[in-house]
């Protein structure tokens, strides 16, 4: 500090705080080594503290609670009532109807047979019921799962030559995909979910519903010889390449006797895709339909789902791509389920635990690959109508269960006659909704960057795969946090006056400099990341600061104090930073405000010669130390220590 | 809130502020998206304002200004003086006494043969002193370096069979690492370097050397089929099943005429190799040794680096292995060299630019490879020898280039008859001085996590590989980042009596709770990541809180404060958190403390109906928002809005 700059310091502002109220920043109470690792294992694994509800219960309430935990049916099951079925059946029946139509597409939407579909709507919604924790969620396949099932298996392998291996590898799949959602319930890693971000997910799902609706096209325009590959450019050009076939097909259609009954009916209007698939099956019965060019299901074998675990491939060529398909398969469809089943929960205020229903979820698909299913899941169309059509708990899907059971029975060959157009338009009009422009441009509102990756999930889906939009976008989220970590905010700190607050200056208007003082505030745990930046960051502040012509007038600085309150963590490089920016800023003094208990605590053990950690270099609030210090410097007539 | 539990509430506490001194939370000023994008560009890639010298300048300045940027010796050029020279001939023939014995070793160590060490010490000096900002570095090559590329490219080719193409691809590897080096520069991506932690490039380092010193076992015991493998299991079979002739070897020194010398000498004797060097020549040259089973370097060329641009290959089959070796050996030397400039730049008080510096080192690399010269950076060791020495400028590495022209030119033959076994013991020597035990103890002491990384470097680098181990220890440092951010710290806050400063009511033991409030205190950017994360933890803490015995008597939750003082950035994902956190405490009352300004941003944007961003829910500091809350409470008989 130059000799004649001190006298120049006199800081007008009224400062609320005078001396003598300083308090000291104490360490925080000792705990050791062993009890910090726990804690922080508990914030990590179990941050919903399952155990809570066991402390100070006898052992035989213990048990009870225990086997609740995880059949959830043992909670609700005893309270049921008469009342409470009167509203499951009428949901059951309701999400059935939707259930059955949308099953037999699915399948289809998979390069499945469509039989898989009905199979699929039978087991797994039994084994959710004894499980699962939410009460609205309508358990099945569902499209999006469908779709990246059926595009990353007809990569490798034919379902037209080669069917038997094609099943078995769905099969083989969903059972991969159900051993991973368990595992992650298991291990307690349910947060893996939680990097694909409404942003991802949005722009995921309108790719996809496009992509989708042009696969359709095979469907509705009758084309026999259609591309399978899931990008934009292989399907148009599959579109242009028959367009003879397509024109033929359409004079067909004009020609007179089946309009496609194309359900542009509103979503919310449940019955509309049963009562499609049961008028156009009649009137294709009734015309004949099916020898004038009208592609039609065929004869679908009657009865329960036929045993599958036979089918499962653990070994030989394929192992990895099912692997693969599993893991993709799996984590979107528990996505979705997860999804679905907190939104509805939150609209009847109550708790669904993410880690019990990744078991539930995975659980239901390891048993339904045995059992001629592939990867189901809590469906969002279905269970919104679920929900408005009254139900209360998971019976609603045993009724839909027993329903899917009896058409298995006794209903299948009605389904002969059922046009694949009508099983397209149902899916294109499923999909399309999954389009959700409003929330695209509640995104442009809020955050642009998510707006991005929202566009790099959308045209990743959409011109590259399925499978790699959802790895760019997932990539670039990532990304973006690694770097806020690395580029950490720092902001200059002015007070507000006539209080002792201290603000972001260029926020905050109003608020001043105190002059001698560089007040920063670092806004982002300290670790090997970011240390080399924030010292450079720090520097370039001293230097703007003392730069700028109207500050050179009043003086130089002779502290430098950093708000450490948003600091939230700090690791060894992190300490270091502390000693360099020490020997950095040389004769001004580096001040330390509030830090909190870990980094407090790694500052004194690496501190032994207290020059970081002393008591003129800790206080607690910015406040109390601009005004111990300026009386400090007050008190000093030409130099400092 | 139950009619009876508000007649309960008097907050005894004396609280600074009264409600007539609160501070509005005002939006920050205004700025379009291309400005925020300018300025979030700028921070992230401009931390270090390169251009703010340019400011307010003449054209013509501007141009020297520039140019100084890029030649860094037109800097300090002009000013250079005899005084200065004087310093640096002395530490530059210093470092050259080091570099002429280390460079033979450490192109041995690389597999390569012993002159293009030599090579490797003339030419990029040379292009170091006109572009490098350091004033202490000393260039050449280095062990660690060396280490990887030999190991990295004998895995594919051999050096003995087919010397030739290893040769090719040696360059190959050093131009892709240089231009990977000036293209991180180039880009301003260079914190990708921060991404080696301290912890990590400490466990890397010392397993680096145990791997290192076990090869040498090959020179130190005259085993000749020896393991090319880099492993601890393969070396230290090979020296169990070489015993035979390990034994021969022992016997012939001790037969007496040529004892081991092993420099166990100080590293800080900068002048120990050239002596054991030169001492050990003229022992083995007097004795004929080398017809006595000591191995020799045998005949080296005499002249200068020959031309090797037409060697490097930048097609077939090998493309991948250089391209990868280039950047496995690029980012490491980088990180030696940027670190070891910032070190000494940090003793004498001077900047370093570390893209100016990736540039330098990066173009240096491009130069050599046409030069026959293989990966160099600044080297820790000769780095420290010529600070002690009295470098002054970059001046030093010219002084140590021309010596090593000499030798090239007129000393070569003298080298012939240098001993491996001296070479050996010159490696073994350096490389166990990269073991840094001290370092190693103030890590376990301040943060056990980095232990842990650290030892991951450690045992992956001796067990599995070099590039493995490197890998792991980066990964499982990310992913510790990622978790924090996906776990982000909540604490609760109390008020610390007689003042209005809120703390960590777990830290600071006299903090006392605020009847009818829980207030606290989220540490993160709240993100998509964990956004599910914080709403479960919040309302966790809401119902330990409600649960708590001695809560339970005083008054059940009125107010939620969340001070959000730490979180520094948000998204879409965050910001339906709040409105998420609004529905689910439904009664209680949710207030906001402190939003910064990119925070407050984008909840005002999203919330038009202004239920929690409202004139009630927003207050500037927690002590403002419990004094302002606490009169509306009494002020209300049995219940609030």
């Amino acid at each position: 500090m130059e000799p004649n700059a001190s006298n120049n310091m006199q800081p007008d502002h009224c400062l609320e705080i005078t001396p003598m109220e300083v308090h000291k920043v104490v360490p925080p109470p000792h705990r050791s080594t062993i009890q910090k690792f726990k804690s922080r294992l508990k914030e990590t694994f179990f941050p919903d503290d399952p155990l809570l509800q066991f402390k100070r219960q006898p052992l035989g309430k213990k048990w009870i609670l225990g086997a609740q935990y995880f059949f959830p049916i043992l909670q609700w099951g005893p309270k049921y009532s008469l009342k409470l079925f009167k509203s499951d059946i009428v949901s059951g029946l309701t999400i059935a109807s939707l259930a059955i139509p949308q099953g037999i597409s699915y399948a289809k939407l998979a390069s499945l047979p469509p039989i898989v579909g009905l199979y699929s709507s039978f087991v797994p919604p039994l084994v959710y019921a004894v499980l699962g924790s939410s009460r609205d969620l309508a358990v099945g396949p569902v499209s999006i799962a469908s779709l990246i099932l059926g595009s990353m298996l007809t990569q490798e392998v034919s379902p037209i030559n080669n069917p038997l291996l094609f099943l078995q590898l769905a099969f083989s799949s969903t059972f991969f995909a159900g051993l991973f959602q368990a595992s992650l319930g298991l291990l307690r890693l349910g947060f893996i979910i939680d990097f694909l971000s409404k942003a991802t997910l949005i722009g995921f799902m309108a790719g996809a519903a496009i992509i989708v609706s042009l696969q359709q096209l095979k469907s509705l325009l009758g084309i026999t010889h259609f591309t399978k590959k899931m990008g934009l450019v292989p399907v148009l050009s599959s579109v242009f390449h028959n367009f003879n076939e397509v024109i033929v097909v359409m004079a067909n259609y004009t020609d007179g006797f089946l309009l496609p009954r194309v359900p542009s009916t509103d979503q919310t209007l449940p019955g509309a895709p049963l009562a499609s698939v049961i008028l156009s099956t009649i009137l294709v019965f009734a015309f004949k339909a099916q020898n004038h060019g009208i592609s039609v299901i065929g004869k679908l074998q009657e009865g329960l789902n036929p045993p599958s675990w036979n089918m499962l491939h653990f070994h030989g060529s394929n192992l990895g791509l099912v692997i693969k398909t599993g893991l993709v398969t799996g984590i979107i469809s528990l996505t979705e389920g997860i999804a679905v089943g907190r939104t509805f929960a939150a609209l009847k205020n109550y708790q669904v635990d993410g880690n019990k229903e990744m078991m539930a979820i995975g659980l239901m698909n390891v048993i339904g690959s045995a059992t001629s299913c592939y990867v189901t899941t809590g469906a969002f169309s279905r269970s919104a109508v679920n929900h408005n059509a009254g139900a209360k708990t998971a019976v609603s899907n045993v009724v839909m269960s027993v329903t899917v059971m009896v058409t298995l029975l006794f209903l299948m060959p009605l389904f002969q006659y059922t046009p694949n157009v009508v099983l397209g338009a149902i899916i294109v009009t499923a999909v399309i909704g999954l389009i959700d422009l409003p929330a695209a441009c509640q995104i442009w509102k809020i955050d642009k960057f998510d707006f991005v990756v929202m566009l790099c999930a959308f045209f990743g889906v959409v011109f590259i795969s399925v499978q790699d939009g959802l790895a760019i976008a997932v990539a670039i989220s990532i990304f973006k946090i690694l770097l806020q970590v690395t580029r950490p905010k720092t902001t200059i700190l002015g007070n507000i006056p006539g209080t002792d607050i201290f603000r972001n200056l260029h926020h905050y208007k109003d608020a001043t400099r105190i002059p001698g003082f560089l007040i920063l505030s670092i806004e982002a745990p300290i670790n090997f990341a970011n240390a080399t930046y924030l010292k450079e960051r720090i520097l370039r502040w001293i230097n703007e600061y003392e730069t700028e012509e109207d500050i050179k007038k009043q003086s130089s600085i002779h502290f430098l104090i950093l708000d450490l309150s948003a600091v939230s963590a700090i690791d060894t490089s992190g300490v270091s930073l502390f000693k360099d920016l020490k020997k950095a800023v040389e004769t001004k003094g580096l001040v330390l405000v509030n830090p909190v208990g870990e980094v407090l605590e790694k500052l004194l053990r690496a501190d032994d010669a207290r020059d970081i950690t002393g008591p003129d270099t800790l206080y607690l609030t910015v406040g109390e130390a601009v005004a111990a210090l300026s009386s400090t410097m007050k008190g000093q007539s030409s130099s400092h220590v």
